[in-house]
């Protein structure tokens, strides 16, 4: 019933964006475990995320963090990009890795840590100028540990007042991705915990504030399909940051938690039309890998994305609608389920081999010795990590 | 210093609306326990309210439910509510417990059940008009158990359309309240299921349109006490539907079973200015008593709303901006700890003694001889419950 | 590199018990939506039963539920079972239904309420005796709704006096199952809230009593295949409740929710010897068809039960051994992913044709034309539900 | 009703354990906020839990955390405590911080790394030998991130195997305490993840196996007091690790986050006898204080404690048990909650004059200008944290 035609066009124009912390160290507060072989500058972040683009065709844009990925002269960090076929994607601004954002950023009650944050904020849009990035990705540590710490509503004010500042400065073309986070690492009140709240925002500062769903940053039994369906409808979704997790924010590789979930979005992402390049969602990751290899898992998070993306694609939408309009509540979850239970595989292997690549990307990259080349020649300098 | 005759006028005028259905039988979906003495019809469950009302002197308001308390005449309802001191509070409707209602009502995927729907939300604001209630609460049990079942956009629009016939059906002075829920009876998708959602609803609908917190209805670690502040700040938050849960939509008395929620939340709503008459913030109780006395836990859950209110009243305000704007955390959080750890019992008390009432509600109320009357009157008839 | 002809061996052998109860109605608090067709007393239960069982050749057993399920003459009612190819399965015990159940059966303060629940416990030992029935199910709805109404060690006393009573009752080939449940109907405290409770009960009474999984009935989070792996390490686990939720006791479908958790539970009953029939583990459903059809949907249940256990049954242990041996992370999760993302409808096709079966079950029951026939012959009488 | 002079002995003779690496700096994984005069080494860390015990008078036990706390001569830190009115308590093992651990310690697949972490334990009981410390507590960081990583009964099998080294290995009076936690650092599985598995193992290896209940380490919706009740029924309740959370292992101080369920479980407690020193239940602080001043923290953390203690020791517990008997849950629940909403602060004010100290610990610890002290005294070096 499906045009294979079409959902092979569809995953074959579909882009990834890799976030360039995945590929450094990692870790949980008790414990940050090294690897070899891990980039040691923004430069070496990029020919690792070369090497997922190379075996999965379907990775070109990388994410940046600042000050992470800060240097001299991003003009030459974009040719270093497009030079291995890949483009500078969101810049992520960092506001919670200095002293002075130890009670928030742009929510702090000192007016001169706002100021220093939101300048941070604005150095990120000159930033996305050099860089030719076209979306400025925001999270806020920001919150409160304990009852009474700080004003709620008073925090929201100057929530507003920062993003509004930062709104006005960006270009044509450019946008603002705002994310939401339940907790973490605030453990009493978050500034933007849900996505109600990142929604009234964007909503008040107009078509450039979009609204990312981090999938890991929801409370227990939320429906995140639900709100990607909502946000879609009101036009507000501007992008996913993909991950998985059993508990809070495990960060794991996306799917690897609760694949049926990540084609139930995926699911409302191709039916409300959330696919289409111009819609502008952006499907990107933001995982870590404290425990395994970390060119591998990404390249195996891509997939997984490839493969909920393809079974969405699979989804005999006519009958569904056929089914949904009389009521049949076994046969419409059957229809959905026809295309959940399909194993895509096969159908992907082919996209790869049309794109010219081989089948299997983690064979491939295996095939490369790029694991091995990394051990041997990165030693000596300083492992990027979460704060370097 | 907290100015204590300020408090104490604000606990004198108080006013909490019961439900009257909470009067009633419930219980669970394995078995209502029936209890000797309850009300037979719409006019018995005033007669039980103005008893909670005679005791506590805070409590001169009764929700109805329809169809549950649908009279012939609803002036002479009103007049047996003015009668005892009540009057007649917030109509909910009820489009879930008809036969047609299996699949949605407003959202169901057939146009006619839709229209049935529809006419008995208008039918409500007829009985507003009668009855002269001010809100319309609406409820949805609207969803879907199965992925698939129904198309999450589609129920939107439908749903949309219907707020949107009623909004312009509300009279002067009249509101539509339009209450979330996270889940129950639906498994898989509500579709009202959070704060978002009813906010994006109330926005698009107009300044008659506000949002019900029932502090009963939300994922677990959801922080409650936020979500009124951004409500309250955005000028949105209708009212409550109080009760108290330790898992999912346990219908408890409120406070029973995490006070210092409560106090948090009612320390959002007094620093916000929600306590004020003209903001029209209402406080209403939304409980099931399955396997306790009903008049006895409806006392009971009117003190406990009285305390975490007189609670929040004491906070000593400038003291808490002042450690807040300093950055002192465990100052803050102490100035707030130091209102709830107060005994606020005896000042309670002594506003009872000073309103003409007994200082004590539950001894009060025993010393009536109500409970034993009831009991002795009602027989023969049916009872009232969740469907009667 | 699995052997295929012992997968189809283990696949044709699987036993699947379905609940009597999943035939009659039933619904939430809010609504019970009657369905056309619905037995109206045991014998047309085990009917309906015969139809799951002809379709999918797995389902020969059918527990039963009293007092719902009480006849006068119990070898009548197993006759009428061997008549359809079926057998009786577990009597689940029923004290929560009379109104003396109010604050508990076998926990109720009051010694007579706990000598009626105890009295009906050992009922259903007859009961068994008479159906030749192996196993006693026992749920308790018992517990508290507000902290401090009752004692919770001492609830604990009574709780282990009932069940050494109708431990010794129990006689040769006779097992006492116990459930446990987090929450519903009990808000504050259940007396059998966990495995850690049920398995310390279970180990002072002796191998006779084992521990259910209910796959529903766990707090958010939690990790129900390590509960699965450890009972088993321990010789104590008795069996399942099947049934899935997103969010408390849903009930749903078992795999509607969340089929790569029931591939999981699966994974680690195969690969710890749990679909040996020695070991005794049940593989039961318990579900609730709210709002779908009732046969259908059990038909349907009992496919994902087999889907599951296809694909755990799939994986490549040895490689998986190997993988695990060595720390390899992504390999050894490939290993288990690589099974889950097989499609194995063509795998038990096959299973059905070798059986004599149509390969499409949800396709041969429709093509039975049961579902008209009994919409047109059981007209009159009283359905049955869970009260009945 | 209630014996105040057995109230005000039990008050006094209250010891809490504070943990020796709350006063070292703590974070998230995003940032780890450094503060002003924090100790250098263990005996500073010493000095600072003397001004804790000197201002409250029952904090004189200080837990040790190897190998952070490792020096070359344990009696000379023993006898640093004694001069300070302390004494050394809870030996805690680690076993999650070297590069060798990254896929577990007592339960990894290579037998070297087992090897090395049993000798680390053992260590441990060494170092309590040489302190004369009675408690060894363990926690295991051991888990899995991804299903099909390792074996779920392989690695019980290698934790029993270990346990039981270590529990050979303890001297009379030497015990052994296990804790268990859902989540973290492992995000799929973890190796003893609740009450249950625990209990498992320490009821095999003997009556010097214990379990410790972390209060922040449950999955959502868990009745905490209920678990506490079972052990204390067991006698397997070795002690608690007290903080607070709202979502998490949030890591708050102890009644911060959720006061009513802090005297809920005191309650437990002083109801089964657990109060009485005999019981061997350790009452130990495990917090992080992030963002707030450490030793001020740990010093309203005890009070927290104090003041839910002093709660439970106010239920009228004649009058409750009087209430249940008759199931009287409004009564009941009131006895409970009365107690609850004393304000215990005027009692414990008299309880520390009783005890020659200041009424308010909080001011006495300002005045003592050690605050002030450390930051002017404590310069160069490296500060104290998790990993030093």
């Amino acid at each position: 019933m499906t045009d294979l035609s079409a959902v092979k066009a569809a995953l074959t124009s579909q882009r990834i964006e890799t976030p360039s912390w995945a590929y450094g160290n990692s870790g949980t507060r008790f414990k940050v475990f090294a690897q070899p072989g891990v980039p040691r500058d923004p430069y070496e972040k990029l020919d690792d995320a070369a090497q997922v683009h190379a075996v999965t065709g379907v990775a070109p844009v990388v994410a940046l963090h600042i000050p992470w990925d800060r240097v001299d002269d991003y003009a030459a960090l974009a040719a270093h990009a497009a030079d291995r076929g890949l483009e500078l994607g969101a810049v992520n601004s960092n506001v919670f890795q200095d002293d002075d954002y130890k009670l928030g950023s742009v929510c702090h009650p000192d007016p001169a840590v706002r100021r220093k944050a939101l300048d941070h904020l604005l150095e990120c849009v000159d930033i996305m100028d050099a860089t030719g990035s076209h979306d400025l990705k925001l999270w806020f540590a920001d919150g409160t540990n304990y009852p009474g710490q700080d004003d709620v509503t008073g925090r929201q004010d100057r929530l507003a007042e920062a993003l509004s500042a930062v709104y006005e400065r960006l270009g044509d073309g450019q946008r603002m991705l705002l994310e939401y986070k339940l907790f973490e690492p605030s453990f009493y009140t978050t500034d933007v915990p849900d996505w109600g709240t990142a929604y009234a925002h964007c909503l008040r500062l107009g078509p450039k504030a979009q609204v990312v769903v981090d999938t890991g940053h929801h409370a227990p039994g939320t429906n995140i399909e639900f709100i990607v369906a909502m946000l879609l409808r009101e036009g507000k979704l501007g992008g996913f940051d993909f991950n998985s997790r059993f508990y809070a924010d495990d960060d794991l590789m996306v799917g690897a938690a609760d694949p049926f979930q990540l084609f139930r979005i995926m699911h409302e992402v191709v039916k409300n039309g959330g696919l289409a390049r111009e819609t502008g969602v952006a499907f990107m990751l933001d995982q870590c890998h404290n425990i395994e290899a970390k060119i591998p898992a990404i390249v195996r998070s891509v997939m997984n994305v490839q493969e909920a993306t393809a079974k969405a694609l699979l989804v005999d939408i006519p009958a569904l609608a056929a089914a949904q309009r009389t009521g049949d509540v076994l046969e419409a979850n059957a229809v959905l389920m026809d295309a959940y239970n399909t194993d895509v595989r096969p159908l992907l292997a082919g996209v790869r081999e049309d794109m010219g690549l081989a089948p299997d990307p983690m064979a491939a990259y295996r095939a490369t010795g790029w694991a091995e080349r990394i051990v041997a020649d990165r030693v000596g300098g300083e492992q990027a990590g979460w704060g370097a």
